[in-house]
């Protein structure tokens, strides 16, 4: 019980940015008798190398910092970490609220670090760049995980941008990485464009779905289907049981509507009951057969490049993009524009030629 | 034969800038004395909304060119023609080649000016990017289409990137428009981005389908079931019924696998053999349910306002990231750090910061 309460408290007090760090209760900390004196680059590399949970808490503060000198430390210790990194498997969790994703990443994490994994839960929220919440932090969730010193929970970053929430996750997973983690479980809630995100920086994307009354499949956001290795059907307990099943034969219906992916994996539907515990093992099972499969084709590595680069491209455009449109006579000759085009008084390429002239 | 003659060298001559225009040798044409001494905007202005069709070729040439006066002069036509434009239906057809686009616009479009409509076909290839080909230019098509006084068929226009392409079209289609045709259609290959291209242009987006053997789901091009309002299952005609009769049902079903759109429509799926000239009637009924249906829930203005928002933003996006990645510096230190990526020394966030301060 003490250690719940001090959890609770840790993760209410990381909403603020002065709390530097959530510390696991379990954690060997050599750094925090320098709590109060700002480690330096070389305290936290050092640190993240041998597995301190604290030295990994502090770095990704300043990963998650919006001050110019934490940035530039955060990309001295990220350089650092770079080599150590990439060696885990990283797993995107999607599906939406109330379809039990912290029940199933708890059963599933525990399982994990029963096999002797190291398991870190990062999250993507998209709500919280508006609301500075964070889908990890509000809520006591995950109590056993939490206590669990083979496990690092991190609430989700806040930020202004999606892509600049994305940037601080990518970097988290690098840190955690060094840390020794081996298996990354990022999590998201399905709305927004979060999915996407999170999708281009796993390996293995799992899509946590209910049975419920009426025909399971309308209501699917477009594209999410697309994106999944693999559709979990949670609850599966009870009552439940049979519409699961139900739900498991449509999905896979509806996963045979799609070409076969470059990895050359067939995606599986499978049913669980996390709170039951039930089901868990076979959705593990099911991460290392692709992981297998794709090491051995080579995806695996392609798909990893092919992220960094879809990354490098995608931080420019959104720079360049953000740079013109915040400029204020770019602000106010498009407020023009969008009128004049709506009246018909000018056309999309017209009205773009101006806006580029200014 | 003559006709049709004429209108085969007209399309080949046309294939190079040097020739301005495809005229339809039923159009009354004005300014055919004027040909070689170049028609002042004001001229084809006047021209364009009398409904003259060499006026109309002429100021679509002035579009297409890549000189910068020929240019200004078509932003001047278009202009003037935008208040007279967007009285019309815009119909995107796409289909894999060999499933009969071009029998089935032909007998399409009879179908259209028989009932008294004026019809122009366009097209986007995205392959005219490379190889500066165009798809309804090499071959002789829609032959009865052509000799129609009351049908206008330009190929499509070649330029560096689809950007462009779909830049020209899209003015192309506010000049058709003023010259008093009421039905475009557009035609696009299934393959590359042109059907987004399409489908961003156009107030209903017609996928054509062939039934064949096996699984007719499989390889069907992701996202572009989600895009289509319709599908047509084309050649139901002798064997092909039977096939062609099942296909339609399994399309249905997948159709009901995506939410409803935002235009409250449900795609539907219908058969035809253009060949016979059988199910015409029907896609062309379709169309208009859907124009009444979107015209009185006002989804059809907003639709068209939307697309004008995205084509003004995407233009704007598209040249920033031209004018970014063209420069010589970036182009050599974009290879450096895609290779520094690729070894782990570097992160895509780091590298982007570093391509953006040169």
């Amino acid at each position: 019980m003490a250690n719940k309460k001090n959890h609770k408290s840790a993760l209410k007090e990381n909403k603020g940015v002065s709390q530097p760090e959530i510390t696991n209760n379990n954690s060997i900390s050599k750094l925090k008798g320098k709590r109060e004196t700002q480690p330096s680059a070389n305290d936290l590399i050092n640190g993240i190398l041998k597995g301190d949970i604290t030295a990994l808490s502090r770095a990704i503060t300043l990963v998650e910092s919006k001050n110019t000198k934490h940035l530039e430390k955060a990309n001295t210790i990220i350089n650092a970490c770079l080599s150590k990194a990439n060696q885990s498997i990283r797993i995107g969790i999607t599906g939406v609220p109330g379809v039990g994703k912290s029940t199933f990443i708890e059963a599933f994490g525990k399982h994990l670090t029963g096999l002797g994994k190291k398991v870190a839960v990062l999250a993507i929220d998209p709500s919280s760049t508006i609301t500075k919440g964070s889908i990890l932090g509000d809520k006591t969730r995950m109590e056993d995980l939490v206590k669990d010193k083979n496990a690092f929970i991190r609430p989700s970053a806040s930020g202004d941008s999606l892509g600049g929430v994305a940037r601080k996750t990518r970097e988290t997973i690098i840190l955690c990485e060094a840390a020794g983690f081996d298996t990354i479980i990022i999590e998201t809630v399905g709305v927004g464009q979060s999915e996407v995100a999170v999708h281009s920086m796993v390996d293995f994307f799992l899509l946590l779905k209910l049975a419920g009354a009426g025909d399971e499949l309308q209501g699917i956001k477009r594209g999410i289907i697309e994106m999944a290795d693999a559709i979990v059907i949670n609850k599966a307990d009870g009552d439940n049981i049979k519409p699961a099943k139900l739900a498991q034969v449509e999905f896979n219906r509806a996963l045979h509507f799609y070409p076969l992916k470059n990895s050359e994996w067939q995606p599986k539907v499978s049913i669980c009951s996390a709170l039951q515990n039930e089901g868990i093992t076979d959705v593990w099972k099911m991460i290392c057969d692709y992981e297998t499969l794709t090491k051995q084709n080579n995806h695996f590595d392609l798909k990893r490049n092919e992220q960094n680069k879809f990354w490098l491209i995608q931080t420019i455009e959104e720079q360049l993009k953000s740079d013109f449109f915040k400029r204020s006579e770019i602000k106010k000759e498009l407020k023009n524009q969008l009128k004049l085009i709506e009246k018909n008084k000018t056309t999309p390429f017209i009205a773009a030629e101006i806006l580029l002239k200014l």
